[in-house]
C-alpha cells in the first residue's frame, strides 16, 4: 500500500484540477450537464470515509458545504442556477475516497434520478470551462 | 416553515425507527437487497447540509461513521457482507435533509451502479427485520 497520496489516474480523465483545500484535491467534472465538484481527501489508502482520521473528518464536511457554494457559483456563471445540492461518497468503480458535489435542477438529464450511471458525461466547451473553472477557483478561495 | 422538526411521512412508509442519535433520527430502510440506514437531522426545515448549524455538522459525519459500522452488521447477520459503503445526500424527492448509508456488494441488484431510482424495495421477511433491527441497534448502542 502506498504510503503517500496518490491520485487515481481516473480522475484525470474525467475532471479538471481546481486546487487544494486543507484536506481535499478539489476538481471540477467535465460534464456540461450537471455542475459537479470532486473532493478527493489526501488520506493514502482511503477508501471509506471511516478510513479518514477523526480530526480529518469535520474537514471534510466543511469542505462538502464549501464545495456546494462553488457548485452552484458554477451553475449561476453556465444559465443552470441549482436548485438541490446532491452529495454522494459511492466509490464501487474508482474505491479512492472521493465525494461527488452535484448541483441539480428540475428537468435535468437525470432528474430526479440520481446522476450516477446514467448516460455519458458531455465535455464542456472551452469558453464554458473557462467559466466554470474561474467561477468554482473564485468560489473556492483558489 | 415549521419551527419544530417533524419527520416527513415519506420515511416512515419506506424505512422502520431504530432510535435516535445526538443529531439524527435513524431508521433501517425496509429493503432487503442492500442493508441501508436513513439518517435525519433533526434540525427543523434543513434541506442541505449546509443548512445544519456549523456545530452540528462535524457530528453528523460521525453518525455517518457510525451508521457504516451498523450497516456492516446488519449485512453479517443477514448473510449478505458487506464490501463498500455508499453515502448519499441526494433529496431530489423527499426534500428533508437525510443521508442514505448503504451497505454494497459486487453483484448486488444495482451493483456497480447507484441504488437510488433503481427498482423497487423488497420489504425484509418478520424474522429478517427482527435480525437486522437487533443487529443495528447493537451497533448503535441503541
Amino acid at each position: 500500500m502506498a504510503e503517500t497520496f496518490q491520485l487515481d489516474p481516473a480522475f484525470e480523465a474525467s475532471s479538471v484540477a481546481l486546487g487544494g483545500l486543507a484536506l481535499c484535491d478539489v476538481r471540477l467534472q467535465n460534464d456540461a450537464r450537471y455542475p459537479c465538484i470532486v473532493l478527493i481527501p489526501r488520506s493514502p489508502n482511503a477508501r471509506e470515509i471511516e478510513d479518514l482520521h477523526p480530526l480529518n473528518r469535520p474537514r471534510l464536511i466543511d469542505e462538502i458545504v464549501l464545495a456546494g457554494e462553488a457548485v452552484r457559483a458554477v451553475g449561476a456563471a453556465l444559465g443552470l442556477p441549482v436548485e438541490k445540492l446532491n452529495v454522494g461518497a459511492l466509490g464501487n468503480v474508482t474505491p479512492q475516497l472521493h465525494v461527488h458535489v452535484v448541483g441539480r435542477r428540475a428537468g435535468d438529464p437525470a432528474w430526479p434520478g440520481p446522476v450516477w450511471g446514467n448516460g455519458e458525461a458531455v465535455a464542456y466547451s472551452p469558453d464554458q470551462l473557462a467559466t466554470a473553472t474561474a467561477a468554482a477557483r473564485k468560489a473556492l478561495h483558489l
